[in-house]
């Protein structure tokens, strides 16, 4: 079989990474507790427990999925609307998947409509995108696993009254397309009451590992993005994954591994830093798989989103010559679809770049690329190597699949429950108490008197 | 005279930030050392020091910058080209002040022509920018000081090559406008030999503080930003910020020392986190700024780049119930220019979104704001506030003014010199090595070797 991922770790490995080094011996020791962690994550899957359901999702069947997101595909726009994990994943595979300026190539260059995405509550935004799409052709993609996601409910309020405002209220609700919990929530009650189309978020998959659900799947459809060879992608890596053997000779639970034995020694900032624009969002994908995931009871690490070769411009001498406090991951791809051979002017003024000339792009891209290792490694930093044998479906597949599984045998490891986010409710309470809903009047009350000390000393100019 | 700028600092003062408290006494133990801090740049600036020359740019001549501007602006599209400092500040000026799908728009709702950048060397991201363009009408913008930014370089290099290719070597070089250095460098030489338009970068002004400077100014003024107001903005902003004064009132210098202090008391993490679309790049443009600046000699705080309310559905996890290893500032702004009521349905199933038909989305996002920092506080760790009257030429201006000074008072704190960046060399070396320029061939023996120990281990799946 192919292979579709490689981890180079040499470099996070003793005798490379100055004072605070991991050795071969403190990974072997971890081999069992590793095994225990496949054992963990694959009783929780049997089991249906809550947050293990990201599991499934490579055996989903798929039709239903490709009935919405064919209708989805008619209009000339669509308006998704969705934060946090029901947008970072649409944005990983458009930005990875799509041609870079996507929604201004002429429709016949397109395989689906243009793709707008409401994730903020920021009216400016939103107006902006009600200017661009045409009300006659354009379907809401709403997705809320709750049906109660502040900012989410907002947006999909005003897009609802743009669109009622423009073709009356049974048309505008025949356009809207929620991706919501099977049974309950604002958004599963709409579409029973007034039939909206609906798909499901399968019960026990968290936003953060939904992608690969009709949360992430539905637009791809509309767009063209082949969503069988991602769920093959998955499927593939998910069987490689858990299969037995030595953790010397599986990258999955390496990463995991290094990134919690670096954590201990103080290196609590993961950088991912890929060298290919097309993967610049995956990374904001995974920040806040890694965020959310591990980061709770005081623990957890930092990542930080990083794109070679522009970062080079502006956080390598930071990675470099700043404090040892990171592990950083670089991403490379062998093959690139498409090439450029540098030309040469035989200008005068420019013949100092003629060494230039020598190489094509995508050589310079991979030589930055290993040259950025060897600076921070030089400076005593660890740095792993993940090569890419290319970027299309099944390999995006494979790698969101390998590092939700990585991420889950983090929080493994820091013994820590990778599936919730307690961390987040506090600031919905306030927010709600701020804006008057029932029964938050005593949260309001805290929010205003904890910003009463943001207040207490303040200068202005 | 109207406020611009106003920071709420009682959250990152002992009582309200946990264990590793900073005191009001240790902030005014720093009021001397940021007098001679003023002092330093003051005398650097009339000195005319390498590092010190964006400090004059408030006061710059603008004519040739609108000349050049005007020009660029009649063109249907332009292709800036240019990494890094050559490419962050028109990123965050964009953002903030043009529409967020301005190059969808059709031409009679732009004030100038279609805008793509060419930042990172990326084949894939190259030939989609020139699917979009009509070469009957671009420009080359192309931006490096020093002439030599390999990634820019190569992808001028292309560019100008199809150019050539479309219209003919003469017409092509026609339509470059190179900004460089007023006597040295590739670009420079090709603008005497071939007599290309040009600008100057002002001597003395480093890549991370020229966003002032026809760096970041040439296509503002083309798009139709108004960069009197810029300047003028970042005048004000100069005269309030050096204006004397005890510390308790300076801003600007309350920034930087409590940066410092946090720093030292193990938060050398600081996220910034505007609650605004509008200013994702700036924190773009923030994350170089700093990075680079104080990033070195083992030192530097590493900046966390995040967006509000958007990350507290990805980050603000982390930030409440991971570790105490971080300093947030928040910004919010105070008149945001459109404003929406959450309209109501009146359904039975979104009868519990109620609730939200009292408020607008305006004050739905501040609400965020406010709930996010005192969430935050709760959980121990320190937050600023930073509140904008609005966001315009004249307050953007005036923040990255203000930012630019406040990083190089932390350099001073840091005892770093904040103008420079060693740290990116190494890597350009090795880069030059692997392409087999003429005299780096040593470069190249090392970097292979360091990367041998990378694939001294590896695993695939």
């Amino acid at each position: 079989m192919e292979e579709m991922f490689r981890l180079l770790y040499g470099g996070a490995l003793s005798g490379t990474t100055g004072a605070k080094n991991v050795t071969p011996a403190e990974l072997e020791d971890l081999d069992k507790k590793m095994v225990n962690a496949d054992f963990w994550l694959s009783e929780g899957r049997e089991a249906g427990r809550e947050g293990f359901g990201w599991l499934e999702l490579p055996w989903m069947d798929l039709s239903e999925i490709k009935k919405q997101g064919e209708w989805l595909g008619k209009f000339e726009s669509i308006i998704q609307i969705g934060i946090g994990g029901s947008a970072l994943g649409n944005r990983m595979l458009n930005k990875a998947l799509l041609h870079p300026y996507y929604n201004e190539l002429p429709a016949d260059q397109r395989k689906g409509p243009k793709y707008y995405l409401a994730e903020n509550v920021d009216p400016a935004s939103d107006y902006a995108i009600w200017d661009r799409v045409d009300p006659s052709s354009v379907a809401l993609l709403v997705i809320s696993k709750s049906g109660s996601t502040a900012e989410t409910m907002a947006n999909f309020l005003f897009f609802l009254e743009k669109l009622k405002d423009s073709i009356g209220e049974e048309e505008a609700l025949k356009r809207v397309l929620v991706v919501t919990d099977p049974e309950k929530g604002n958004l599963r009650a709409l579409a029973k009451e007034k039939g909206c189309r609906s798909l499901d978020i399968p019960s026990g998959v968290g936003g953060r590992y939904s992608v690969l659900s009709p949360v992430g799947l539905a637009a791809a459809c509309a767009m063209g993005i082949d969503v069988e060879m991602l769920l093959k992608g998955a499927r593939s890596a998910m069987e490689k994954i858990t299969k037995p053997g030595p953790l010397f000779e599986r990258p999955c639970h390496l990463l995991a591994a290094l990134s919690w034995l670096h954590g201990r020694k103080g290196r609590t900032l993961d950088v991912l830093m890929p060298y290919s624009d097309r993967l610049s969002d995956f990374v904001e994908w995974f920040a806040q798989l890694w965020a959310e995931s591990i980061g709770k009871d005081g623990k957890g690490f930092t990542p930080v989103r990083a794109l070679g070769a522009v970062d080079q411009h502006s956080q390598v001498q930071l990675y470099t010559e700043g404090p040892d406090d990171k592990l950083f991951t670089l991403i490379d791809v062998q093959n690139r679809s498409k090439d450029i051979d540098i030309p040469l002017t035989g200008m005068d003024s420019l013949s100092p770049l003629e060494y230039m000339g020598k190489g094509s792009m995508n050589r310079m891209i991979s030589y930055e690329a290993s040259s950025t290792a060897a600076a921070i490694l030089k400076s005593g930093k660890p740095v792993l190597w993940i090569e890419l044998p290319r970027i299309d479906e099944e390999v995006m597949g494979a790698l969101i699949f390998f590092y939700q599984y990585s991420t889950a045998l983090t929080g493994y490891l820091l013994s820590i429950d990778p599936f919730d986010q307690p961390g987040v409710e506090q600031g919905k309470k306030y927010t709600y108490g701020l804006m008057g809903r029932d029964g938050y009047s005593e949260h309001a009350a805290e929010v205003r008197d904890i910003f009463r000390q943001v207040d207490s000393a303040s200068a202005g100019l």
